[in-house]
């Protein structure tokens, strides 16, 4: 069975062209696929010359990257409005985007409406770790979460984890500034309790610290904390590796070594590459809405259709619908 | 002239072990300096065992590290308390301790009251940079912050940048989630526009990927964030000099040259050990008090004494006083 996937391919600070490339390399990549590139047709190659399982869908306007979210309502022939709305209307089975996150959040709420028991839908990554990634969660849609939002993101996040890292019984921690009941804000405090309470696989408050452990599957956060953590991991990889480089080509004997230790680097490296891990999938929604970073390349753009495959293949709102289902109304 | 620290002996995960040692450490390799170790006498080295520039204070109890700050006013007699105190009456010149961070800060806030201009004091710490370090403000000891604490803590760590980095007219951004001015919760966009409209060399919102590129000499934050920023960067850190340990030493060629590199590697880990950074100022008050972590060895107690004497010895508190009494009444 084909899955259709709509790319927004006016979003982004690299857009139409990443988009375009990116969609035309994951349609080569992957089998079963079709993309729909929906967008400003006169900005994009004719269809003619795309591959036959890349179709174009007009939308005649463009939600700019920091347009008030307002002005959506009234955009309703913008790229990410008209991609979503595809999803909605059975037209495709998930949607990506590179452009405003507010915008796509809104245009999802709005067309998709949200899963039962949820209030808001959260970002959601796979953090790189020593045992195969974590899930971290919210990492930029909610700057600020009430304490039943944080347990609403430990169950979807859960669900997360079992989807797309295979974990059973996934275990949940909350991130805080110390691993005391008592640490953090009010709202944190509060938010331990009813998690807690629950009967997820609570193992307490995390730090910052621990999550390249990998000891913990599913690291809970606002999205204000959440952005910080991944920003300065960002930051920080691409700085060391570099520091590394320069370290270790100085001087003969180094340049030899460095030479012989290239593939352990390598290894390294791709771990670490952000872009590798391509989209977020925002979860929360009722359907597939992958949100991919601003400055997204057109290898992201492959990665994030792959994901995208991932997340419709294994029946992945379906899961978060079923489980939020019995979770809320036990 | 003999400066005069009085040691918290009894607060941290390893004391009172790891405060005498550090304090031996540093009585013998800093001249023109005398440790007061302060805390339970019979829990301490006989003083005629220790050299003669380090003396014992008596202080009854001790405050736990989980223990509620309330009790401080009960517990005059707390090794924490005793040392401020000694601070306030002229005794010492400055006070350590690795014990409760909460108790410290309030028995600094009730013994040597805050520098005029500024609601609650705050921690502060140099991050390792590729241009030698930038502050960052505060690290934990407020988790939320008003706007105008925000201005307060850029125009502290404005001065230190000045005092411990000899940066000249330095650079303020704040951290935020995007560059963007309306970014951040509504406290994050009043605190923009305070610090833009002052006089301050404010360069606007700043993310924490670009920490590390030390473009920015002092990043404001809020507690709670400078905490997840700086334990992150911990936990990448470490975790990955020890992968990188594994994949370079995994097969015989690789060794061969990581042999010939770990002198680069080992300016790297130099670099990103945060126990050469020792303690962290607590800025906002009239008086130097030096805020260590409660896992710290005697080698960082080492570091934070070192520390200790640069602040006095750069006249840093008459310097906070002084700027802030500028700043305030302009």
């Amino acid at each position: 069975m084909t899955v259709r996937i709509a790319v927004d391919a006016m979003g982004g600070d690299l857009a139409p062209d990443a988009l375009v490339q990116g969609s035309i390399k994951a349609a080569a990549a992957y089998s079963d696929v079709q993309i729909i590139l929906v967008g400003q047709r006169e900005k994009l190659p004719a269809e003619s010359t795309l591959p036959l399982n890349v179709v174009i869908e007009e939308a005649a306007s463009v939600m700019a990257m920091d347009e008030s979210v307002e002005n959506l309502r009234k955009k309703r022939d913008s790229s990410i409005w008209v991609a979503t709305k595809m999803v909605k209307e059975g037209r495709a089975d998930a949607v990506i985007s590179a452009g405003s996150t507010g915008a796509q959040m809104a245009a999802a709420l709005l067309l998709l409406g949200r899963i039962p028991g949820i209030t808001r839908p959260g970002i959601c990554t796979v953090f790189p770790t020593l045992k195969g990634g974590s899930v971290l969660f919210d990492i930029g849609a909610n700057l600020e979460l009430e304490p039943e939002q944080y347990l609403q993101f430990a169950l979807l996040g859960k669900v997360a984890a079992e989807m797309l890292l295979s974990r059973e019984n996934p275990t949940v921690g909350l991130l805080n500034n110390g691993t005391e009941e008592h640490k953090g804000t009010d709202k944190l405090v509060a938010a331990h309790q009813l998690l807690k309470q629950s009967r997820l696989n609570f193992i307490g408050n995390y730090e910052a610290r621990e999550i390249m452990s990998g000891n913990c599957d599913v690291i809970v956060t606002d999205g204000f904390t959440g952005n910080a953590v991944l920003k300065t991991s960002e930051g920080l990889a691409r700085t060391l590796l570099s520091l590394l480089k320069q370290e270790l080509t100085a001087g003969v004997m180094r340049k030899i070594g460095a030479a012989l230790v290239m593939p352990g680097l390598k290894n390294l490296k791709e771990m670490l590459d952000y872009k590798k891990i391509g989209g977020a999938p925002l979860l929360g929604v009722n359907g597939i809405s992958v949100v991919c970073h601003g400055s997204s390349d057109a290898e992201t753009i492959k990665s994030a259709v792959a994901q995208t495959l991932k997340l419709y293949n294994s029946n992945f709102v379906e899961q978060l619908r079923k489980q939020a289902a019995d979770f809320f109304n036990e």
